[in-house]
């Protein structure tokens, strides 16, 4: 009997589809936009705005994660949060969250468990839920995030609005989930405190709706590096950005690990995607709201500037031709 | 020159991730509910009634689908409607997709091409657009679909509503697809009713709206299986669903290809998934609207039966464990 109760024993083929569904969709936070939660043909969720938000990433072992430098459940919290801030970037709040999942039928339930959990641990920080999924059997893990939101009024905050005089502005961390995956890729294991920001970005989500409320013309939330994901912003809006070195700055922390690597911690904070920041532009006399700080400034032009001069280095990490 | 503008030698890696997502949700139908499409960090979509309807179903290579028998487009549209049809299922309209997609990098623009012109077309026939998307790199060709819809002030009609007495209806068709899988299977292409039954589902995408205004009190697509799909509705409802087997009866055609390869056609009416029909109960005393045919009734007790008694052969397919 004892070894039927072991969950390193089963695996997903033991379990059933519908069984792999309701451990992913289960012990949810009970969130009152959850108007019909899973195990339908559908979910009905709480629109209240009369809009919804909606986005998708999808996260693919060996691409956007490696399971011997994180755990199921960092993995689970990691593919929730890169969504949950793209809906924080639109200056909305999540209302639901659905979950795509391959693997392997051999693949051990305590796989999936740790997703589920991480999911849900990362959901129940912005206090919504998964309500819904589909498990597929693949070779390739792959994990496929929908995130809804509620705009709660606020005109949503797209990429094209910044203007010339505006003010650009960031939350969150710079820098250090690339520093992280630095260091994993020399083969270490710390100092936690960057590896973990590799393994589980913390998005400044309520950032998010803050920047709306007061005004911000244009925003995005840092995937694929600072000068990048800001060059998404430039180019739709027809500006130029430049950028403040003294105003961003270097963590002590970051620097100390980049002694310790020989690297160069600028390389990181300007073009390390995966922290998961929102940056944004605000008209220059809007009051910027609790955790913004300014690191710059919109202008005529175009393209991305640091100190009036185009950075040397790579600007992103693109997938496919990087 | 020539030589570059021929699709068949460019690969997904030359195109980059930003081309890729351009290509997949490009040239919409421009539905009047998408307020802001592609191209930010989340679409917006209209959400009238004050809820969204939400579903996803993951699509894997060799899985779900083969390439040496569905051209891309014919999967893209196969993708788009299993979810469509869930959406339906709930007696809601369509508002949006969302699509993620895993590839190959050095896989041909052709094949990225034909699945999202296959999409297009598909969400074409309800009048809705791919709004967003993301395309990432996996050696397993994945297709992630994750629809949205309106319910127009209608109640979703969920799976747990049958109650005795009421009547079972189907609109669409069953065992076409089964059939068709069938004749693949033995290496034929042909007879095409039965292989593009197969290859592209036929949902009756206004019949949910339908029932649901007509009263139905449970519904459901059969993706599984009729007796599997209905074995759903009377577990969640809590009741038994009797079928009548003279009220269904074999298509002609499917008699002719059930003869031809010695199969038996009632096993592919009642246990064949994939057709996305749909299945619901009505109250006795309701009017069917058009395309629902009355096929079984609702009673006390559980499990499905037909003319009273249990179907002999397996009743659906389990991913997993099939």
């Amino acid at each position: 009997m004892e070894s039927e109760q072991r969950p390193n024993e089963r695996t997903v083929s033991q379990l059933g589809e519908f069984g792999l569904i309701r451990r992913v969709t289960a012990q949810g936070t009970g969130s009152t936009n959850t108007l019909l939660g899973p195990g339908d043909d559908a979910a009905v969720l709480a629109a209240p705005d009369g809009r919804v938000v909606a986005t998708t990433d999808v996260l693919v072992q060996d691409v956007h994660f490696r399971l011997d430098w994180s755990s199921p459940h960092q993995v689970g919290r990691k593919a929730v949060a890169v969504n949950l801030s793209d809906v924080a970037a639109m200056g909305a709040v999540p209302t639901g969250l659905l979950v795509g999942l391959g693997c392997a039928s051999d693949a051990p339930t305590e796989l999936v468990d740790g997703l589920a959990s991480g999911m849900r641990e990362e959901a129940g920080l912005v206090g919504t839920d998964v309500v819904g999924g589909d498990m597929v059997t693949s070779t390739t893990l792959t994990i496929s995030v929908t995130a809804l939101g509620d705009l709660q009024g606020r005109a949503p905050v797209t990429r094209g609005g910044a203007r010339p005089g505006d003010v650009v502005a960031v939350a969150g961390r710079l820098g250090w989930a690339a520093a992280g995956w630095a260091v994993l890729a020399r083969g270490f294991r710390s100092p936690l405190a960057v590896v973990g920001a590799h393994r589980v970005p913390e998005p400044p989500y309520s950032a998010g709706p803050l920047a709306a409320d007061a005004g911000a013309t244009a925003m995005i939330d840092v995937s694929d590096g600072l000068l990048a994901d800001l060059g998404h912003i430039a180019e739709a809006s027809g500006v130029a950005i430049d950028l403040h070195s003294d105003r961003i700055g270097v963590p002590q922390r970051l620097s100390e690990v980049a002694s310790a690597l020989g690297a160069n911690p600028w390389r990181w904070v300007l073009t390390g995607g995966e922290d998961q920041a929102l940056v944004a532009s605000f008209p220059h006399d809007a009051v910027l709201p609790p955790g913004w700080q300014p690191i710059g400034a919109v202008t005529e032009g175009s393209g991305v500037t640091v100190d009036g001069s185009e950075y040397a280095e790579e600007t992103g990490w693109q997938h496919w031709t990087g």
